[in-house]
C-alpha cells in the first residue's frame, strides 16, 4: 500500500473535468478573446458575475470573483477585523480561516459545534451578553472540519438573529453545492433574504480547484471598500481563468461536472463510513455528512490523536488531527478524515490500518 | 473621434495572442489536466518555474509564481516592511506600489530620477548618512511613469553598492521584454549575480495581463516565510492558467507574442514621438523610451497638468498627470502618456487634441 491521505480536502484525479474544462478555455479565448487575454474589473469577468448574480438573485455589481473563495476571506475580514475587533467563530472551525482572523490581531470568541451545527443557544447568550461582534464566520453546510450541517430550525434562529442584532455573518459555503443525498436546506443568506449576510463560495469542490475561482456576494456598502483591495493586490483577478469557467459553466459542463463529484464522494463517504464501522473499536463515534468532504472522528478517550497521527504516517496513512480546528482546548481525541482524494480501496486499506493503530493505542493504555 | 486612452498602461487588443492562447490552454489539460486542475504548490506550476529558472540561471525552488507581479510584490513588502522601516524609491515612480509602501506604513525615501535613471549620487549619499533601508525599490528599464533607463554605469555603480552596503533591491522588471530597439542592458540582478537583489518580472506585458501571472525570483531566506504567506491567502495561485501558459511558452508561443507586442509598440511609439514634435509648443520635452509602454511629457511651466487633464478629459483625451507619481511634490506640468493602448491614428488624434489644449493654457497665462 502506497501512502493513503485522508488529510488534505482535495479531489481525487478522477473528479476533475479534465475532458472538458480546456475545450472551454479554447472556446472563450475564440469568443471573448480580446476581453479576457487583457485587464478586467476588480469584480471580475462580467459575464461570470451575471451568472452568479441570477443564482443568487442579486445585483451582479455585489458578486466579487477572487482567485480562490479564501481570497475573498481576506480581503472582507482585512476590512472588517484590519483594526482588531471581535469575531465569533465555530469550534471546530477551518484551520487557515482561524489563523487568519488571529493573524489580523481579532478577538476570536469560539462557540460550540453540535451535532447539528453552530450551538444558537451560545450565540444567543454571547450576543446578549457581549452585543454583536463585527461578524459572525460560520460554515453551516458539511462544515470543514466536521462535515456537520446547521439543522433548518437553526438556520431559521441565526436569520431572527441577524435581523434582531443587526449581525453580520459570514457564510463560508464552498461545500453546499456537493450533496448527495437527503433534502438541500436554504442557506443563511437565502432565509434573511440577502441581508447581513456576506454569501461565500467556490467553483474549487464542485468544478475544479486547479483554477482559483471563488466568489463572495457582499452587501453594498462593503462593494467599493473591498474591490479597492482587490485592485491593489492584484488590478484585477485572472479574467481569462473566470472566461473559462463562464464557457464552461453556461455550456452546461457546471451540472455534468456537478454530477461527477457527488458521484464520486458519495462512494468514497459509503466505503469511508462502512470501513469505520468494520475497524474502529467500540467507543468511536463519527460524524455522517450527506454531502462534502470530510467527515470527524471521535476515537475513545486518551487515544491521543497527535500521537496516533504519528504512528499512522509512519505507517502510510495521514490525517489531520482535531486539535488543529481549535484556538484553544479541544479536538485532542479527535481527527479529521477526508475522503474526497482517496480512492475506494485505498480509504477500505487506510481506514484499516487506521483502526489497528487505535486498539493497540488502547491496548497499551488499558 | 471617440475616447483616446493615453492613461492605463494596457495593450491594445491587437497585441494580444487571441490565436494561439486558447488552444495552449487546451493542450495543457490534455496534456496535465489532473495535475493543472488541482491545487498545486503555493510557489506556482513545476514546469512553468523550471522554464523560468533556466532563463535566470536560478534554483526553481526560488522562483514564486504568482497572480500577477503585484500580488508578488505585496507578498515581498508585507514581509519586508510589514512591521514599518525605511524603503527607498524612485521620484516619479509607479504609483500603486508607492501606495502599498505608504500603506505599510513605511518610511519611503523618494530620490530623484535622472534622464538616465535613478539618482545614484543621490542614492550613494543616502546609504552614507543614513546607512542601508529595508529595500530600495525600482523600475531600471523603460520606467513607469517616465519610460527612462537605467544607463549601464549606474547599473554597474548600483550593483556595487549592493554589495558594499548589503542592500537589498526589489527591481521591478516587467518591460525590460519589450524592448524594441538599441542594445540589451544586463539587469541589476544579472550584474549583481542573484545576491541582495529580488528580480521581479510579468508576463502581462510580453504575453497577456488577464492571465495575471507574473513571478519574484527570491533570495533563498525569503522564499519559505513569502510562500507562507502565498498559502494564507489562497493555498497556491492559478495552477490551471500557469500550466495553459507553460504549454504556450514552450511550444514557441513566446517568442511569437514578443515579436508582435513589439512590432505594434514601436509603431505606436513612433506615432507618438511624431506627433509630440509636430503639436507641443517650444519648451515641451519629453523621454524617447527604447520600449515599454510610457513616455513621460514635461510641458512649459505653468501649464499645471491637472487642470490640463480636466479639460483634454472633457474633448476625449485621457493621460495621467504627473503629480500622481510623486508622494510629495513633483511632477505639477508633466504627464504620463501611454502609448499602448490606442491605435496610430488616435494617438496623432489624441496628441493634436493635447497640443491645442496646451497651446491655449498657454495662451491663457500669458
Amino acid at each position: 500500500m502506497g501512502l493513503v491521505s485522508f488529510a488534505r480536502g482535495i479531489p481525487g484525479p478522477d473528479l476533475l473535468p479534465v475532458d472538458g474544462f480546456g475545450e472551454a478555455a479554447r472556446a472563450a479565448v475564440e469568443r471573448d478573446g480580446r476581453t479576457i487575454l487583457n485587464y478586467g474589473p476588480p469584480g471580475g469577468y462580467g459575464p461570470l458575475r451575471e451568472w452568479i448574480a441570477e443564482r443568487h438573485d442579486v445585483e451582479p455589481a455585489r458578486v466579487l470573483v477572487t482567485n480562490g473563495s479564501l481570497q475573498g476571506f481576506n480581503f472582507v475580514m482585512r476590512r472588517l477585523l484590519g483594526e482588531g475587533g471581535r469575531a465569533i467563530v465555530e469550534a471546530p472551525s477551518y484551520d487557515r480561516t482561524l489563523l487568519t482572523l488571529r493573524g489580523f490581531g481579532a478577538e476570536v470568541e469560539a462557540l460550540p459545534l453540535l451535532d447539528d451545527g453552530l450551538d444558537v443557544e451560545a450565540l444567543t447568550e454571547s450576543l446578549e451578553r457581549h452585543g454583536p461582534p463585527r461578524v459572525v464566520y460560520t460554515i453551516p453546510t458539511f462544515q470543514n472540519p466536521s462535515g456537520r450541517t446547521l439543522s433548518l430550525e437553526s438556520r431559521r434562529r441565526v436569520a431572527g438573529l441577524v435581523g434582531e442584532h443587526e449581525l453580520l455573518v459570514y457564510e463560508d459555503d464552498p461545500y453546499g453545492g456537493v450533496r448527495f443525498e437527503g433534502e438541500h436546506l436554504p442557506t443563511l443568506f437565502e432565509l434573511a433574504e440577502g441581508v447581513g449576510i456576506i454569501y461565500s463560495c467556490s467553483f474549487s469542490k464542485t468544478v475544479a480547484p486547479g483554477i482559483r475561482v471563488g466568489y463572495a456576494v457582499l452587501p453594498e456598502e462593503l462593494v467599493k471598500p473591498v474591490e479597492a483591495l482587490a485592485t491593489e493586490t492584484y488590478i484585477s483577478p485572472s479574467i481569462f481563468v473566470q472566461g473559462a469557467l463562464y464557457e464552461f459553466v453556461a455550456s452546461g459542463g457546471f451540472d455534468s461536472a456537478l454530477a461527477r463529484v457527488r458521484d464520486g464522494l458519495r462512494d468514497r463517504r459509503d466505503a469511508m463510513i462502512e470501513a469505520l464501522e468494520e475497524e474502529l473499536p467500540e467507543g468511536s463515534t463519527w460524524s455522517r455528512p450527506e454531502g462534502g468532504y470530510f467527515l470527524w472522528v471521535d476515537f475513545p478517550s486518551g487515544v491521543d490523536s497527535a500521537a496516533l497521527l504519528d504512528q499512522a504516517t509512519e505507517a502510510g496513512v495521514t490525517f489531520v488531527k482535531g486539535a488543529d480546528f481549535f484556538l484553544g482546548e479541544g479536538g485532542e481525541d479527535s481527527a479529521r478524515l477526508a475522503f474526497s482524494f482517496a480512492t475506494v480501496d485505498e480509504i477500505r486499506e487506510g481506514v484499516a490500518k487506521l483502526g489497528s493503530l487505535v486498539r493497540e493505542r488502547l491496548a497499551v493504555a488499558a
